[in-house]
């Protein structure tokens, strides 16, 4: 037993300590309710899928199915995947059951995602995503809709329309650009690279840059596509009007046939996508001969975060239990429980601690564990049945009776 | 694209469609807001772990760790385990930052866990589980508090003292038995899975299987240990009468120390373990020289359906979506979009059509869905402001204003 263990977590992915979790659960929270809120039904799926999944033609983004996912043999044999994304999971699921659901269809996910990446801020080898996709239906609005659900989460969590623009790309503009420009595959790819880049390079080299595949930024920077103005038309009737045309919006998978969108933080720390999304209009065909149009976007929990983090919309942790009962004597648990079991019935989360530590301590783990009230039980509490409630943050204590205490929980 | 790609889910593990979804969300909470009344606070951790942290003398149970991991070499040549089990883990976490947590530290997690099983009714490759522990504490109150948890767990989802009975057992008593009977390391193996398949052994067949350990029932049935006797009596204490001493509870890990329980479902439909727990001294010395004792339990959501199911306590689907509304036309998105815009600000989870097809169309994509309520937008309810709400099961309606609308649902 001298070897030791270490007890950090496997390289690049996170512990969620309490105070941590509280955060990932506030987080998830406020993306499930503001989805909720728009008619989105919530669905999951195993982190395990086969690994074809994301091999097929129309699926891959080659990086990450190349460098970054977690496969695997399993002990049958069979070739298996961590999901490092959830769209063809929910192509998969909805081509399953074609029929036997309504359209259009809304739902919603925030499940964990795996990719090998080098881990770096707002990076890591597994995070939290939300996913929110309309299945069949061709109209814009539905497009307009799910940026419309982007604005709103951004705002749900206490963000302004000043803090993020909605950029707007075109994958028909790309292709048509890439085609007048008598790209091959090979060179198409580079020249969405490029474009993908354009924020990180210096201007005047992409300009020379562009210059290489024969193109300029009259060329990209023209009239924005009838449906990228048209739905921007109709953002504005949405009164979303940090929505603009940017045809550097490439986005890394093959999967999108039409206008994508990224939000950006405009803060100056942390000036990245916050998330992205689009128009998928062929994804189901891998598994099934009808076609059936999609429209999505997700958003990763560290990059909420951080826009919450540079913002101070971090709210400091406070734990589920309010209050915590010190002993001043072991032989008073049975009193304590009792006084516990009334209070919980009546909705106040309580712990107790079972004396047998001196009552100094107990009360230093209560303020370790930043439960914010205590109160002590000892045999004069027991006899008057009279109890000093100490707010733990301002140290200050009320007194009052047995029966006052759940009202003065229930009434924070 | 003329082979398609299966829909099915990776073997083994579920997909979570919005009903089975809802379900396990109904699960998950139930399990959180009961521990949270007794002061339990969440934690989590990755389901990636170094695979040495299963492997350690104390830790292990061979059958999984042998047979049942889900191991592999990632693309940096790390060993990785996907947790197959959550104690290790929360051993680990508590070691990390043992100084700066107050003890008794009460702590919780809703992990979901891979076993490489043979998939079977109640066993899943994927499972979600309920973990709670408590940390620092050699009071037997502490024992039976992890009890009590799992006795209110039950009760939260609608069960009865009726419905179950807590086994009890004695890892402490087990080895003093094995010395007795002179067995060594590999009889006493043999030995306990013996008293672990007991309840499905013929009773002759078991007692001629114990004479051959030179053991008899009246060697193990005899008086319950001292600590078991008293933990009945803190439990009765409490108001929980369903607790007995079964010298058979043995559990798969190695590292309990003392007590262990199994809560057994009644139902001869489901006569089988639901949830199982114990106390383990010594587990975060794999990583710290200081002892500190736990006690904790665990539950499968398979298992906690399964006692749901045979009670008849599962509930109908309701998705999170209170009201669909249908369009007589595609051109009255707008003003559909204005009005769902107004429920939704006062709370009303809304879902609107985009008239893509025929009123009948988008009636039945509701009724798919499940969506309890529906109204129509037409030039004449837009005209009058008065909408004909349908209760989507009873077909009944009920006209009422704009206005009213919010109220209607917020009082449903």
């Amino acid at each position: 037993m001298s070897k030791k263990l270490p007890t950090e977590p496997y390289k690049g992915v996170r512990d969620f300590y309490p105070e941590d979790q509280a955060l990932l659960n506030y987080i998830l929270a406020t993306w499930r309710s503001t989805a909720e809120r728009f008619g989105y039904v919530e669905y999951n799926a195993s982190i395990l899928e086969p690994s074809e999944l994301y091999k097929a033609k129309g699926v891959e983004n080659e990086e990450i199915v190349n460098e970054q996912t977690y496969t695997f043999i399993d002990r049958g044999q069979r070739e298996v995947t961590l999901r490092p994304e959830m769209t063809p999971t929910v192509a998969r699921m909805v081509a399953g059951k074609r029929r036997e659901l309504g359209y259009p269809l809304r739902w919603y996910s925030v499940p964990n995602c795996f990719r090998y990446e080098r881990p770096q801020r707002g990076r890591l080898r597994e995070f939290w995503q939300f996913n929110a996709d309309i299945f069949g239906s061709n109209s814009l609005w539905a497009d307009a809709e799910i940026v419309q659900l982007a604005y709103e989460i951004v705002l749900a969590f206490g963000g302004t329309d000043k803090d993020f623009v909605i950029k707007l790309g075109s994958r028909v503009e790309l292709n048509r650009i890439a085609t007048q420009l008598g790209l091959n595959e090979e060179q198409k790819k580079k020249f969405l690279g490029l474009l993908d880049r354009r924020a990180k390079v210096d201007p005047q080299e992409f300009s020379t840059a562009l210059r290489e595949f024969g193109a300029s930024e009259g060329l990209l920077y023209g009239t924005p596509p009838q449906n990228v103005q048209q739905l921007i038309e109709k953002l504005r009737e949405l009164g979303i009007t940090n929505a603009q045309y940017d045809p550097s919006i490439v986005r890394g998978f093959a999967y999108y046939t039409d206008i994508m969108f990224e939000v950006f933080d405009t803060h100056p720390d942390n000036n990245r996508a916050l998330m992205g999304g689009g128009r998928y209009d062929n994804l189901t065909q891998l598994f099934d001969e009808e076609p059936l149009p999609g429209v999505g976007f997700a958003i990763g929990d560290a990059t909420m975060r951080d826009f919450m983090e540079v913002r101070g919309l971090l709210k400091k942790y406070v734990p589920a239990t309010k209050l915590y009962i010190a002993l001043v004597d072991a032989s008073l648990v049975p009193a304590a429980l009792e006084l516990a079991a009334q209070l919980r019935a009546q909705g106040v989360n309580t712990a107790v601690d079972f004396g047998e530590r001196k009552l100094g301590e107990q009360i230093k783990a209560a303020a370790k564990q930043g439960t914010p009230y205590l109160l002590v039980v000892g045999q004069d509490e027991l006899a008057s049945g009279t109890f000093a409630v100490r707010n733990m943050e301002s140290g200050t204590e009320e007194k009052m009776s047995r029966q006052k205490l759940a009202e003065f929980f229930l009434n924070l």
